[in-house]
């Protein structure tokens, strides 16, 4: 019983996420109320303070963690997708126009989303979204470190894979093609190619 | 007189698309509203309607394309910088660079922070900025043709590198710090020299 009550928990917090998600992907931060996530994920504005006593901000980290981790995981499974690590960084990209086309352009990455306005405003949520930008550079510097790329020369060409990246997830959302993402591809292999010593 | 009354008008507008600007940078699309850029802007709710009778939509997108016209300035000036392609391509994100320092990481593109959360909603707004990445695409792609660069290749490269432009700049501004723009700078001059035929 405690067990059937625990997962029920479990699914209500999951829900509130959920819902504090998609809110912020069509409204923004500022845009998004604490009654309307609770409205959406279809739970009593008592059980969301319940699990984020601290309200919309606490909400928000929460929502920027899931989707992180998300991206995190497309991350991990395109660059173990190859033993080419330029075929696996070019995957990262081709994984992600999939997805993006999948979702109808609307499943993107939340920093774009609803970091950026509240850069220097919210330095929790701020910070959340350092994190995320730092694991996700270390994966890739990691996968070029694995073909003896130097580690500064990793973190650099990581860093600016990521970019990319992002960058060209943006422009797809945008024109609803995934066109900037596939072309990206095509030119983040190359650049692996360029930093890896030859074999 | 009438001129003098021109001027006025003219300098009313001019405030109220920047109170706009800022507003959305800081509190999103849905976060702003028209009373608010009215106590901004300094200016009574009937001169916005005055200048803007349709009202936020029509506001967002005098705003973005203002932001918009500052964004192909700054890639003009860049593209123009060196004679060599690659140091001019490089050149754009060193400029973006400084430019974000300058404002403090506050005064970025107004693609990330009011667009996406349009995306699908607004078909105004995405419109302005499809018309917006188009004009930078085809600004840096003019600049690789003139080095002999088939036009295919030079819109894909173009494509290519405003990603990762708005990415590096997104990267820079959620940290704070001007190293992902810098680093891309690296790694984006390499790229066009690769794509451009040797003289």
């Amino acid at each position: 019983m405690g067990d059937r009550t625990e997962r029920a928990g479990s699914a209500t917090r999951g829900r509130i996420v959920d819902a504090t998600a998609a809110l912020l992907r069509r409204r923004g931060y500022d845009g998004t109320g604490v009654k309307q996530i609770a409205r959406e994920a279809d739970a009593t504005l008592g059980s969301v303070y319940h699990f984020f006593p601290e309200g919309k901000e606490q909400l928000a980290v929460a929502a920027l963690r899931r989707d992180s981790e998300h991206y995190t995981e497309l991350l991990r499974v395109a660059l173990s997708s190859s033993d080419d690590p330029a075929e696996a960084v070019a995957a990262c990209a081709l994984l992600l126009a999939d997805r993006l086309r999948e979702s109808d352009w609307r499943d993107g990455c939340l920093v774009a989303a609803a970091a950026l306005e509240n850069v220097g405003r919210s330095p929790t949520i701020q910070a959340a979204w350092k994190e995320s930008l730092a694991t996700w550079q270390e994966q890739i510097a990691a996968r070029l470190r694995a073909c003896d790329v130097p580690a500064e020369v990793a973190d650099d060409t990581a860093c600016t894979v990521l970019s990319t990246l992002e960058g060209a997830e943006i422009l797809s959302r945008i024109t609803a093609d995934d066109k900037p993402l596939r072309t990206a591809a095509g030119y983040l292999g190359p650049l692996v190619t360029t930093v890896c010593p030859a074999r």
